[in-house]
């Protein structure tokens, strides 16, 4: 099943099921207005959406439309928790090589993860707005899953029922505050501007064989102005989201519709490229003795995207650009 | 105005008037179902609210009923932003002095400011349920700011329009994460459980000379095991919310409803006493060479409460239980 939101001009949009080949899509609205009202009433609403995508993949509906990925919000424009690892150890290594030797970190022990803004999610054409080229704007083609309530406590092998919807995301991340704001011990405030998320949400039974251990096991093509930058493959995602949920109820429980994501997605193997710059300037780096390739700049382009086995789109395309904040005037 | 939300078994509870003393409350659920609600539609509720607390504060009303503190959930049981600051300078001098000796620190030049989980506020006579003794349980005393939408940019000069309302916060933190997680440089997660708050939010006015400059100007009165444990003043606040506002609005804006911490209250002269616990350690580890007071233990209680120049209560009292975690049966 994918289900997406429509922009309505309201905070929350409306709730679309779509078509396997994302072509086609068909209210949800008399079963939920909103996404996150779904997934806050998983167990009444699940069986209901997944009967009415059951009918718009086998046939035409009345009331169906043609899905304009251009058309929608994040699917879940604003939700009550958005934690973000970083778990793709070979990401963190490169990072820790280049930018902190010799530092001690506990990262191949516990997940990194940091608590970030949920109120405010861009959609997948949705540009990025940001203050400065100065800030050292970058992407990260992320994973990420939408959870049911989950209890504090909650053991990895206890995890993955709550495990309702995954989605993609490009991170977008200001690399010169991510200095300071790392050096504070404190996390990400200024570093990290609004995510985006990818056209639908969909249940993981969409990936058939290419979701096991609570891992994808699929690229993610990630470009940067048009041409390729990487296509590294989720798989190699070091805690999987069984593990990170248990992380993350250590002292707490979560609300439903706590998105959880993975960090940008690395892979050992050089020639799966990455999917942020930074990581790239820290092979040059290390490999070079200085970063070359610089960070975005107002008017760039990046599109990150995920194909299945037969070459689909999972997800439908992030495609966004980089734009100026200009004040609204009074 | 003073506002609260009663337990009602839903999420986000039910909108209440409170009278002055803290007395009686009558339902605004006429004007706005949620507290949340009103804050995200300010411009149109608040002119009807006041006039409704007007009411209750000059005579009996008909639907008027007696308010009682422990029936209440946090004034937002929920919102979509929850950034907590540490802007007392001369707490976080002491707790750089006593752990990080030499550290290199920006904190006196940027506000330093956290991204917490508002998912799950709890209310001012709820239990603090942690998972064990062994994770250095502290209460941290604070003040915070409820403010409605604020664009990208606000400078500190507009920001003051900002700040709808007022509230006292318990920032529990687990100090022993806290160390692991500081390290990380990704901020905290497991070092924090559910805040809670005091039984109302206060419009500022209700602080007549004591809310200047964007600052609270009135002792925190802080209790432990019914013992005083500080009273510091919050008027020595280094950065004010103007401030705090300009910081976290720099690349990104904050959803209406979002709220925005002071982080521990901390005064130079050492008999206001402390408002959290690590900072008695850390003067007692810079006075003495070793820490000696313990962290909380289950069955210890905090009481956290403002009094203004008359001695009466302005939020009313937060008195909470430290609780060891159970789950629930399935």
């Amino acid at each position: 099943m994918k289900l997406a939101t429509l922009k309505d001009g309201t905070r929350d949009g409306t709730l679309v099921v779509v078509s396997r080949d994302l072509a086609r899509a068909v209210p949800a609205t008399g079963i939920a207005p909103t996404l996150l009202d779904a997934v806050e009433r998983w167990d009444e609403t699940e069986g209901p959406l997944r009967e009415l995508s059951g009918r718009l993949d086998t046939g035409a509906l009345d009331d169906e439309a043609v899905f304009d990925e251009a058309a929608v919000a994040a699917p879940l424009p604003r939700t009550w928790q958005w934690l973000d690892g970083s778990v793709f150890q070979n990401h963190g290594r490169l990072m820790a090589a280049a930018l902190h030797p010799g530092k001690e970190n506990s990262y191949e022990e516990y997940p990194l993860v940091y608590q970030g803004a949920g109120d405010d999610f861009i959609g997948p054409r949705d540009d990025i707005v940001v203050p400065s080229e100065d800030d050292g704007i970058d992407f990260e083609g992320e994973i990420a899953v939408v959870v049911d309530a989950v209890p504090m406590g909650t053991k990895a092998d206890d995890a993955e029922e709550h495990i309702k919807l995954l989605m993609l995301v490009n991170d977008v991340s200001l690399r010169i505050p991510i200095r300071r704001e790392i050096g504070t011990g404190f996390g990400f405030l200024n570093a990290k501007p609004s995510s985006a998320f990818a056209p639908v949400a969909v249940t993981p039974d969409e990936l058939g064989d290419a979701w096991h251990d609570a891992r994808i096991h699929l690229p993610l093509e990630v470009e940067w102005n048009g041409e390729w930058f990487g296509s590294p493959n989720c798989r190699e995602m070091t805690f999987d989201f069984r593990q990170l949920i248990e992380h993350v109820t250590r002292s707490r429980r979560l609300s439903a519709g706590t998105v959880i994501g993975s960090g940008t997605v690395s892979n050992e193997s050089r020639s799966a490229g990455s999917a942020c710059i930074a990581e790239r300037r820290a092979i040059e780096l290390i490999d070079e003795g200085a970063p070359k390739t610089p960070f975005m700049s107002f008017g760039d382009t990046v599109r990150i995207e995920m194909l299945d086995q037969t070459g689909a789109t999972v997800f439908g395309a992030i495609e966004q650009r980089i734009v100026q904040y200009a004040p609204v005037p009074a």
